[in-house]
This record gives structure tokens, C-alpha cells and sequence, in this order.
């Protein structure tokens, strides 16, 4: 396999690719937002943080990215300014569209790479199950999403990780440090329960009880988070953000690594 | 309050519903599916997990139920006769068409019972989120479903639950015992991290570490897992369902009385 | 043939359906409504109706039935508490989802026994037609609908039948007595001519002369039909329920008997 | 009111709309097909009966007519050339677009003439019951058929009627003589009974006994009526097109005379 | 080749239809609008300029016609009454639909007639495009409008042409007499640059500079242009109607005698 | 006003958007594409040309740009590997939500950058006409394209420009010298008119003749165009590049110049 001078596709030009297809057939494909992230953390916070997971994993590996998708499902943002929020439907389509696109050149294995903890997961689901089972049986789907690849490194934070929390914050730091106004880190944190009853859920990566999920809107998110931050960043840092990546990017290095071994049955049943 | 001679919407006529919107605004919606769960359990299993937990948390409340939706989302069962699947678009437009004819009637406080587990969650969540955005800001929304509702009592399961495991057979044979064929009950286990790497999901309604997300379809799962049931559930019993169920039902009836009491700011900002 | 249990799918295992299709490919689905029936008849009628024709043709002929949708196309009822409406793009949706799951199956013949007279029809003839000319050419599908079903007994009623009117409450009174107010019936009669010219509708079973149809939305019968119901009920009674059923359920049965010996050409023919 | 020079919208300006709506507010909007009709019938048949009737309505009662949609919801004819079919779906939407741009400028009372019997009906009823009930409340919606406006001079056909049958060619031979192949009418009456069991629609102007719908395909028609009628045509005449014609150009001027003075409560209910 | 006695197909029978199959395969299929010109242009302008090209070109060169759609992309028009637009899906469904069965039947090149100067575009684009790549590859699509048809003889106008311009009004003078308001023609033009920017498209038949797409609503064409006259018709006479109309249709006459011996590769690709 | 620390949105906190918002309401939006450009382009060609003719305008003027929309409507460039195509009616919706979340915000004019000459306006034209009609009758949308905003420098070019030609190249050459490969830079160019007939556009920049639009296919184009070039490119330089963008670069200046002193009546009309 010839190296190529870049994991970016929208570097390469299609005979690069071409050649690629040749010897492998795995691509990742970061999903971001722009959406709110607190006084301190920029609107990319999630973008920036897909891209860093995918571009670092595919590095070490030689696997091929797609350009990032910077626009997620963000609705109870939308009450702070610069928030773009995609509809749920909105996000369906615009997965679909990218996997089917690159199945049609012979990627048999796309790894989406969610950067926005949760929060995109019922578009890219959605997505991702239907083309496996109506359009794409043969093509191995699978996603990443940090609130559950790095539940093992969890315990390097000091405060409950809630929306603008330690960790996310940690990561962006980590990798563009002059993003992170360190001066608007804040020591608060917003006290759930009495919001949203005893069975809240308790941290992002925690383990958590019991649980009802609660939906809310911006208008309702932008009374009890005033700054839009949900959490404690006062104990970020860029050494937690590294180590937090470094975790992670291991685990994703690990499944591609097994991935790349992988024959099946997942996209390899005979229809 | 007038009591009411049913909990079940189905059962009473447009009068009565008036008359029990003078004093109270909660309203149950349960969600199941018609699926495979295995040679022992029937097609209704999570429909029935729906139906005992709405009718039970609703008689010891004195709220109401809708009729139950007996269809969910269930691709990946679709290669074993009988299950009967929604696409999660159309599992979206039905949710918010029941969510908005409750809202319209007054209805201010809609808990979602989901009784399949997980899957039918992208779809509701998608409903749900976009609706309390867009829609209906001041109509309070939630969905509960085992998987999370239940994990305070999860010990006393024997085996690993997935799909036609321990505690969901165990939960309709102590609701409906005609209906689990005993004989066909199993001490097999499929062994998932060979299919789906290390990170697998280890336990439907256990802490999990590290996992990522992997798509199958129906193709495939009946592969893998040709008797269409995941788990052991050798260990099954009434017994075991009665604890499981008078657990949830426990937790729903304190969720209820604490929303009965709230106040917001979840559905009651003013846009 | 093994005889099932039951004839209802979901309390079935997929392998009981498995050795039902080995000898037989016909299902009935029953699609009903939850919808104001007037102050003497429950939110549950038209789906009771349904459910009840199904089950009783069912257990006469040996075929299977799905679980009920207990959801319809009800928007001019949304000015009565309870009511609840599925857009016709949902019931669309739901009815295309559930034929094409069954016909995977192998079911060849599906019997829509629409309780809901008349107003989920053009929800359900979009379904069927549509899936029938481009994704199912070779699967038969029918709709069953009582208004048209029942109109060589429509002359054992006193009154003129229109919604909640002497045949469909009797139909329920028959078969679920407690859930018929018989204090609320009534000997009013909408006079529809006023409101509708001429042309309206005489009777929903009955012959008819020249009509045109006209639309009304909730707000405007909530005005002309205040208690919801249209029509007559005085004469109601569960011997005409009794009557009016089983003239239905012998006439589904003869047609159901007709199906198992018809060979085509509808959803015979080679495309 | 200034007497317009035309009755059709298309042939007017917009300032002469303006000035009609100052005293009116009444439109018909001609819905044909084009639509195979047989060895003798031209492809405009349904539309030549919608335009028909609308445009002597019209100069009867001083209305406007909007443009004809020559497209209708014909697949189950697409194995016969030339026959254009719209998805019910299109339908929909292309009815809903044009009765909004009609209400927003004022008309308040829109007459749908179908000329595609029955067919179009499930899109039409679709529309207008949306729209009536969520979107323009206050303006009065109807659907005027040939096949329930005309049972009164059902009596003068000496055959069956079904498609492409005695009264529909005797319509456009009337209107448009030079259409019609006089030499390809047929005695030829296709027996729906063996096809369809003995529930099947009798005759689409006449009374009907018990009935159930089934579903056939364009494959399917192709095979049990390979000539495209249905129906015996061989006693139609321009006579007979006249007389059935008049009578329906009369029942709809009575209609719109009707609706002239009609206030109410369809179309007038304050939200 | 048989003769056909009309190039109109709802003027022939499907057994007509199937004869002109043998021999040929191409089909004009003519769009407009129902908005409004101003105040001496009938709303029909748009469906007549379409009507007329489609007709004159197929009577020359002995191809087919379809019936043509009246109701086109009209947003911005409809503030001025009469005026009935379609929403871009809406158009973009309804082509669909239409080439869609026409290619069924065997027409393999469809040329579609686009009366509606530029703003059909965006719909009718989508429709072809996305057919021609995902549904309908061997199906030769393309799209004729006046606005790049007719360049070369944009020189005979004196004025600047926009909308309700010399060059539509004429054409339309030439062809319907009647229809046109010779009183109502004006002198005046609407001066679109300081209301757009000197990045204004200067002439829509015109070469132009530089420019930016500006987008306005029906309420602010109200303001900036209250006739409905964007431009000086003072110059249009019947005789430039018939020199812009005969060179279009020269043009078209071309292109189909070119069409007839093309063979591809468009719409003559092996897949 | 205070200076942001970038122009890019998402390197901003929600509380400089704010900021910004309160002097300021105008944001650029850059729509690319993945999609092959050749042997010599990289993949993202167009999303580059997007990037860099809005970040330089908006540093020039002060102004704020959203993240990049990387995919766009490339469906007829699906054979070479690495292209990624949204279908239409997903570049409307990823549009319209990204418009209705900045407007939301109280950015009042919009201006979309459209870096994929010509092929993304079907989606985007339909986006902002249809919200600009329906629901955002306040916000000013334009759209800019080097197609129509670069004609006045079109003269610098050697070669007619088509898809991959020496004006693209150049512009990326410039920007980005490591991403064009020079040793595949090509002479040729492929003769559109034999494909197309006479009427083929002559040149994106061009004037252009009299022309009909064809659709072309992945695979026709695969056929017709091996390289996935269509033009010379033999000519382009960094120079011509950077002409070219200082040129376009300097319109957009004047147009947000003019932009933010325009007082309506687009985007400022009372409704």
C-alpha cells in the first residue's frame, strides 16, 4: 500500500483513493456540532473533538476521514447565540447520504466518529440501522461516541461531567489551547435533581442509577444554565484533555486494529 | 376527583376524559413491539412489558393510560416470522401524533413507557425532543424504559440479559403465564465479543465499560443467534418478574407523585 | 396443520408461526380508532369493532391476526377529550410498514378489517394500492370495512346510522356491555341537510342518492354535534350488536374460505 | 360585479381575480387523469368530464375555474401506454398547494370536481381533511365525483358501468366527438366476480350490496381486461353523454346556488 | 409511421400510444405556471408559452405531447391574486411521477418544455437529475426554457427584459390575441439596482456581469413592483411574438432531428 | 464594536456571537463539496474555493462565517472513488436548518457562498426561496457562485472553462500550492458538443449561446470523461488563482459593503 500524503479525503484527488480501495476498505467520519459550550469552551467544542479522535486514530492506523460534518442536533441550544442545530430527519439524511456514497466506492467499514456526547446518537442510529438493514447489508457500520469509549478513563476527572464539563473541556484545551478562555472556567455546578427528579441521570460517563429520561428545550435549558455550562470545569486541564485523548484514541487504534481481522457475520452474511 | 371505572383511555367515553382533566394532566403512553424473543417467549413481550407497567403504575396513581402501541421499531428481528416492524421514521409520526392529540385535550404531563428496550428509543427520543422544542414547549415529555428504570434491580438475575433474557421472560411469565413455553427455556448464551470486538455492550441493563455501538440486521442475527434468543434463561421465573415488575412499578409511582407535585421549570417556561 | 393456541400473533413464538406458514399464508390485521363515540359509547369503539371481527372470523377459519393499531385518522373528532388522531400520512406510513413485515414473511394474503367505517380508508387504500402496484405485486390485499361489509343488515336498524349511531353501539354493547353507558343513549338525530346542503350523505349504510362531499374539522362538528354523537342510539341493544356482528363475521368468513381456494389472477400474476 | 370575459383563471388577470373577489368567493378546481380508457376512449377522458362540468357550471353560475390537473392517480393502468400516474402522495401535495394559493387570496369556498371517479378520492379526501381541520379552517372544502353526483340518472345506461364504461364514453363523445372511436366501442363485459369474489363492487354508479375492497396492479388489469375496459360500451351516445351531463351540470349549480347563501356553521366557525 | 391525428396524447388511445412506440420514443412535456404578468398579461402566460413551443415543435417534427401542468414554482407571485404556485417538492414530485410513467411505457427521451422562465428550474433540475442517476439511467432527460432558447434573438426587444417583459407579452399577443390588454401595456421598468445591488441580473434573456442570487418574497415584489410589471412592455407587439416564437421552435426542431439520430452515451450507458 | 479574536463561528463562545450580534446581523455560510476533480484537483476543490472566498471577505469586513458545509449535490460524480453526494432534498434541509438556527440568533442577512459552481443551487435556491416566502420573510438570503461573480474576470483564462479547469485549479493552486498535483495537469478537453448537441453550454463563465439543458450520469461521465476532467487545465497558475480570488473577493467586499447599508425593501418589508 502506497502512503498516502494524507488521511483527509478532501486532500487527496479520486485516484488516491482509487488506490486506497485497492488495500483497504475502513473510513471514519467525524460528526460534530456547533453548538453552545459555556463562557469558556468555543461552539466547536464537538467538532473539534471528533476530528482530533478520528484524525490521531487514522494516523496511526493509515485509514482514510472524511471531512467532518461540523453541524449536529442541538436543539436545546438554540437559546445561545451561535448554536446551529440540524433536525433530527436533517441528520438521518445527511448520514445516509455520506454511507451510501461511500459504500457505492467499496468502503465495507465506516466508522462514524460522534464527537457530540449522546446528543446525535438517535439521528446516527437511526441512519445506520435502517441503511444496514433495507440498503447496506454488506457494509459494516459502526459508532463511536466518547460518553461510552471512555467510560475506563472516567475517573481522572474531579467534578460530575455534564454538558461544558471537565473532560470536553480538557480535550479542546489539550488540542487548541488558545479556543479555551481559561479565565470563564467555572466552579459551578447545576444541581439536576430538583429539575428532573431523583432519576436523572447522574454523569455523561458515569455509571448511573436508575434513570427517566427528561426532555428540555432551550428556553427551559437557557433558565436553569443561565451560562450554558451544566458543570464544574474548574478542574480542567490540558494533561487531562491529553490524557482523556490518548485513552480514547487507543481504544479506537484497538478496534480498527481487530476490525481490520474482522471477517464477519456483521457485513459478511450472505443475503 | 371523580374515580374513574378504567385506567384505560380505550375504556371510557370523551366525558369521563373531561372530567378527569379538571383535577389531573398526566397521561401514560406505552410503546412495545411485536418481535422474536426466542422459542420461549411470545411475539408480545415487550408490549406486554409496556402494558403491566403502565396499567399497574396507573391503577396505583389514578392516572390514565392510552391505548397501547403494539408495534416498534424491530429490523433486525425481521428474518423471524411473526415480528412486525416500524420503520423509526414512522415510529416518530406516530409518537407525535398521540403526543399531540394528548396535548391538545390538555393532557400536560405525557410519560412514555417503552417496553423494548432500547430500540425503540431513537425513534421516541427523536419525537419527543423535537416536539418539546418546536411544538409543544410547555407540555412536560419523558420516557421510561427497563433498561434504565430497572438497574437498581438487576442482581437478582442469574445471567447476562440481552435480548430474550432472564428478567424479560421472567417479567411476563409472572404477568401472563400461558404464555412462556417453559420446555423451550435456555441455558445458551451468545457469546458477543468474538461478533462485536471488546467493546461490546456486556449487559443490557448492566454498568458496561467501554463499548462501541455496532450495527446487525436481521440477516445476520439470525446467524449468530439462529434460536433468536441472546441470553440464558434457564434462571427465569414468576418470582423474578414479580420483584422485577413491583420494582419498576415502584419507581414510576414515586416518579408520578413527585410530578404530580412539580412545578418546572421543564414544561413550564414561558416562551 | 398444528392448531395454535391462539389466533393472535403476539401471543405466538415466531416458531409457531413459522409452522403456520407451512400450511396457510393469510392474516387478518385489524385497524381500528380512539375516538369519541358520543356520552354513551367508549373511545374505543371502532377498534373494538375491529378487533372483535377479526378474532371471531379468526377462530372460525383458523387464521392468524396481528395485534390491533388502536390508533386512526380522527381529526374532525379532536374537540373531544380522548380523541386521538393519526395524520393520514401516519396511517399511511404504519399500514405500509406492517403488510411489507408480514409479506417477508411469507404471508400472501392480508385482510385489513378497518373498524373505523369510512374515515381510515383513504389512509389504507393509499397504503395498500401503492404497495401493492410497486413493492408487493404478488401479495393480495384487501380492506374490510363494516359501512360497506353490513349492508344487507343495515334494515334491522330503527334510525338512520351515522357516527356513534344504533348499529356501531350495539356492535360494542354486544360484545363489552359494561363499556356502554345506556343512561347517555339518545334519540337525537343531527339533521345534516342544513349543514351540508342537499348533497350530504343520508345514511353510512345506507343506499344514497346523489352526494357531495363536504369537509368539516373538530371546532365546526363540535358546533353542530355537540355531545358527539349524530345519530340516534334509542334503539340500540346488544341483540342487534349480536346480529349486526354475525351477519359481518359470515360474510368474512365466507370470504376468507373464497381466499384459500383463489388462485389469481390478484397477487398471482408473474411480473 | 363586472362580467369577466372568461370563466378560466388562466385566461384572466390578475386584476380582473381581484376585482371577481370583491363580490365572490367561490372556485372549482378540475382534478381529470390521463389515463388509459379502453380501445375507444381517449387518454383525457377524466379530465375532459372534470373540465366539462366545471366549465359549464361555471358560466352557469358566474364562478371561476382554476387551470385543469390533466394528471390523476391512475398506477393500476401504467402497463397501457400513455397512461401518467401521479403517487398518491403527489396528489396530495398538488391539491394542498393549489387550495392554499387559492385561499390566500381570498376564496373561501373551493369546489374540487374529480373527474377520475373515484380514484383520485383517497389524495383529495387526504388534502381537503388536512388542510380543513390544521391549516385553513375557515374555508369551505368539497369533492364533487360523477360517481356519487350522478346516481340519479344512473337509470338511463343499459350495462354495468366500470371503467371505461357506457356513461363515461357517452360524456366525452358528447363534449368531444371526434375523440371517441366509434368502431372499437364493445359489448365486451369483463366478470369481476371470479376475480374479486362475490363481494365485489357491482357497478360504480349503482347501489352495491356487500362489498370488500381489493387491490389489483397494472400487471394484474393487464391480464383480466387486455383491452383496458372493464365495461360494455357498445349502448353509449352522445344522448346519453347529454342527458348525463346536464343532469350533473344542474346538481352542481344547485350546489354552488346553495353555497352562495350558505353561512355556516362548515367554513364560518370562529377558531 | 402511422399518422397520428394529434401530437397531443390525451387526444389518443392507449392502442395510438403503443403504435407511436414502435417507431419513436421521444415526448415533449410542456410545465408553466398560473401567476400573475402584470396587468395586460393573462396568469396564463407561462402555460401558454410552454403549450405553444411543445405543440409547434411536435406538429413539425411528428412527435408526442403530454398534457401539459398548468401550476408551477411561484412563491414570490403570490401576493397578486390568481396567482397558484406549487412548492419546489411539490414540482419536483409531480415530474417525477411524470417522466417516471412515461419511461415505463418506453419513451427513452423526454424533453421538457419549461414555459415558466427559470424559476421551474430549480424543481425540474432535481427531478431529472436525481432520476437520471438513481432511476432512470438509460432515460435521455433534458430541459428547453425561453430564457436560454431564445439568446440569439433577444436582440429584436428595445427594452430590458424581465418579468410580465416585451418578449413573454408578445409571444403570447402573437398566439392568444384576446388575451393580452393592449391597454394596459406600460412603459415602465422597475430599476432592480438599488434594490439588489449592482450585482442585479440586468436582463433575463441578457449576457450579464457579475451577479448575485437575491431572494424576495411575494409581500416585497408587492412593494417594489405594485403592477405585477417588472419591466416596459410598450415595445411587445404580435409580430415579435411570432419572430421569438418561430426561432425557439426552429431551435427545438433542431434539437429533436439531432435527438432522433443521437445515440448516446447520455441515456445509452450499459450499468 | 469589539474585535473578535476570528471570523469563524466556531472558534467563538456563545457570548461572543452575542457580542457580535448586537453592532452586526450579517454572517457568510460556505457550501462546498467532496467530489472528484480530477487527476490533478484534491477531492475538496470546491469546499476549499468556498473557505477561502469567505474567510478573506469576512476578515476584510469584519463579518462572521459558520462552519463549512464540506458535502454537496455531486451525484453525476459518484463513479470516482472519494466523491460524496448529498441528494437534493438533503442539501434543502442541512440549508434551511442551518438559515432557521442563524436567524433565530437575530442574524438578519445571510449571504451562502456557494463554492460547487453552479450544481449546488437547485437545493440551495430552493432552501432560501421557499424560507424566504414562508417563514423568514424578514431575513435577507442571498447566494453568491464564482460562475456568475467572477464573469468580469473570466478573460484572464486560456482554455474554456469546465469541471476541473484552469480557473478551479488555479484558485486552490493558490490557496493551497501542496494540494494540486502539477505532473497531472492536463491539455485536454473534452468536446461537449457531439455529447450534447450545438446547444451545450459553451463555458461556466462564458456568455453562452442559445443552450438546452441534458443530464448526464456517473457513468455517462465515467464514459465520456475517464480523467474526470473535462478541461484544459494546462494553463493554470497560482497567479491566475490569485487573480481570481482578489477579484471575486473584492465584489463580495463591495457587496457586504452595500449589504450593510441596505435598508430593504428585501428582508425589511412589514408583513
Amino acid at each position: 500500500m502506497a502512503k498516502l500524503k494524507s488521511v483527509w479525503l478532501q486532500e487527496l484527488t479520486w485516484e488516491d483513493v482509487a488506490e486506497y480501495l485497492k488495500s483497504d476498505d475502513i473510513i471514519l467520519f467525524p460528526v460534530g456540532s456547533t453548538e453552545q459550550h459555556g463562557p469558556a469552551g468555543p461552539l466547536g467544542v464537538d467538532s473539534y473533538a471528533a476530528i482530533a479522535l478520528a484524525e490521531d486514530a487514522a494516523k496511526e492506523t493509515g485509514v482514510l476521514v472524511t471531512p467532518p460534518l461540523w453541524f449536529g442536533d442541538s436543539p436545546h441550544h438554540l437559546d445561545f447565540p451561535g448554536t446551529i442545530s440540524l433536525r433530527t430527519e436533517t441528520l438521518v439524511e445527511v448520514a445516509k447520504d455520506v454511507i451510501c456514497s461511500l459504500a457505492r466506492h467499496g468502503f465495507k467499514k465506516i466508522i462514524i466518529i460522534n464527537g457530540h456526547k449522546g446528543t446525535n446518537n438517535a439521528g446516527l442510529i437511526t441512519a445506520c440501522r435502517s441503511l444496514h438493514q433495507y440498503e447496506l447489508p454488506d457494509v459494516f457500520l459502526s459508532l463511536v461516541d466518547p460518553m461510552y469509549l471512555a467510560r475506563g478513563i472516567a475517573h481522572i476527572k474531579d467534578a460530575v461531567e455534564h454538558h461544558a464539563g471537565e473532560l470536553e473541556i480538557s480535550h479542546v484545551w489539550y488540542k487548541h489551547p488558545h479556543l479555551i478562555k481559561q479565565e470563564k472556567l467555572t466552579g459551578e455546578q447545576v444541581n439536576l435533581e430538583p429539575l428532573m427528579s431523583e432519576f436523572t441521570h447522574k454523569d455523561l460517563l458515569g455509571k448511573g442509577g436508575d434513570s427517566i429520561e427528561i426532555f428540555w428545550n432551550s428556553r427551559e435549558q437557557k433558565a436553569f444554565a443561565p451560562t450554558g455550562s451544566f458543570s464544574d470545569s474548574s478542574h480542567a486541564s490540558p494533561e487531562k484533555g491529553r490524557q482523556y485523548h490518548e485513552y480514547m484514541v487507543k481504544n479506537l487504534v484497538k478496534f480498527i486494529g481487530w476490525l481490520r481481522r474482522y471477517e464477519g457475520p456483521i457485513g459478511r452474511i450472505k443475503q
